[in-house]
């Protein structure tokens, strides 16, 4: 039923994902990829699981409906909260989250096993990173921080200066101020707005501490799922990109280019309902 | 049709208008109340003005199918968009917004006329605030600061510490370092969740400047309007409140205690769907 030439669908509360759909267009620059940004309902962050799994389903049939071959949550709380629930329903598509792949970087990364996660409030409740990384190496010691204004402040672009240094310094202060044997040597980006605030957290945390994201493992991965169910696509020309989203086409198109790291046109974004 | 025993609809995106329901009941001990957060989609500080309108119809509805004598829209966001296209579908109901009695309370406060509305970018953009003001009073010069960051800041609780005061002065900086015949004499909380920072807000812009918010105003317009239209209640017994919520019934508990300022049971909070 899929076809190799199809676009490969890419979803996320908002624009946090565009740093996934960044990494997947370097890993896989022949494949084509529609973009759904769920903007008029984000932050999915603070939202109970029912109601996370309910709009991820939506955004999900939107793209099904669109001829898709593969889809990314690219969401990190949508990945951690609703994964089972679309395996199920979707389930001749491959359909890959970014938790397990953002979890491997952090196994692998990691000499000591002391691992930290940041993430939004509903990621670190709903445990995901750390079952994940307890799956993939049991002796682990994961610590979850839910670090809620990172999202605010990679949406107002303050990824550094006075403001963004005392909010990393408040949230990783506890990690950091621990006894050197206890302090994690991997910090795991565990929200797709988190990336754009690396330099600052790297400063903090110094160069003895790894700082990963699942943007790229999580490309590499869709990449050998692709090949596996031979959906790669054989065209050698460039892939295009379209994007949805569920509100503001202004917003999207102005914030999103901090996270894709290039221009989006307006005209590229279509305006959809769930 | 209306029955003065009725309750009032108090209508919010979330856990700040709380604030509002608050000077609700001081000036209206009699009242009873539903207070409706559609927590599900906050915020709507960001969203696209046709999105704004649609949410705030439905909650609306869903507050009128319920009996209320009177609507408050407590949500800045909400009351500076959709207030009109409110009055129009609910034409008998008494609608009250909190732009306009904010705009009152900045006005009467102002020896200047220079005046600061600090609000969420939905707010600015669609320059309510500045058009109430210069309703009031036309020779005064308003100047609207977008403080996206600042909904975090109270939702997270950081209502004090070297985040929110690195935040605060961020934003005021430009109003602030103004030559004193530019400098404003009034700064208006222009959004329900920014009361809670009212403290470091007023650290930094000293005794010159006074800060006033909506709530109370509103409060004292709602009575008003009540007391003409006949529909105050007249039991002498304390009234009831009842809370509604769209999702998250625990963050609605322990985020709107801080903006209540009493103590919310899980059991008086009911999740409905819009």
């Amino acid at each position: 039923m899929l076809n190799a030439a199809a676009p490969i669908g890419v979803f996320d509360s908002g624009v946090g994902g565009l740093t996934v759909l960044r990494a997947l267009r370097t890993e896989l620059p022949h494949e084509s990829f529609i973009y759904l940004g769920d903007t008029a309902r984000l932050p999915y962050g603070t939202k109970s699981p029912e109601t996370v799994v309910r709009y991820a389903q939506q955004a999900a049939e939107a793209l099904v409906a669109r001829g898709i071959k593969a889809l990314v949550v690219a969401c990190n709380t949508a990945s951690a909260t609703a994964l089972p629930a679309l395996q199920l329903r979707f389930d001749d598509l491959p359909v890959i989250g970014v938790v397990e792949p953002g979890a491997r970087a952090a196994v692998a990364a990691s000499r000591s096993g002391r691992i930290a996660v940041l993430a939004t409030e509903g990621t670190v409740r709903g445990g995901a990173y750390q079952q994940s990384i307890l799956t993939l190496r049991p002796e682990a010691q994961v610590q979850a921080v839910a670090c809620q204004l990172f999202v605010a402040l990679a949406e107002e672009g303050w990824v550094d200066g006075a403001v963004a240094e005392a909010a990393a310094r408040r949230y990783l202060e506890p990690l950091l101020s621990a006894p050197p044997d206890q302090r994690p040597d991997v910090i795991v980006l565990g929200c797709t707005h988190f990336p754009v605030l690396r330099p600052v957290i790297t400063a903090l945390a110094g160069n003895a501490v790894q700082i990963v994201d699942s943007a790229a493992t999580t490309a590499r991965c869709v990449s050998e799922l692709l090949q596996q169910r031979g959906l790669l696509n054989t065209s050698s020309a460039p892939g295009e990109v379209r994007f949805l989203a569920t509100d503001g086409l202004l917003r999207f198109t102005t914030v999103g280019v901090r996270f894709l790291g290039t221009a989006i046109s307006a005209a590229d974004v279509e305006l959809i309902d769930l």
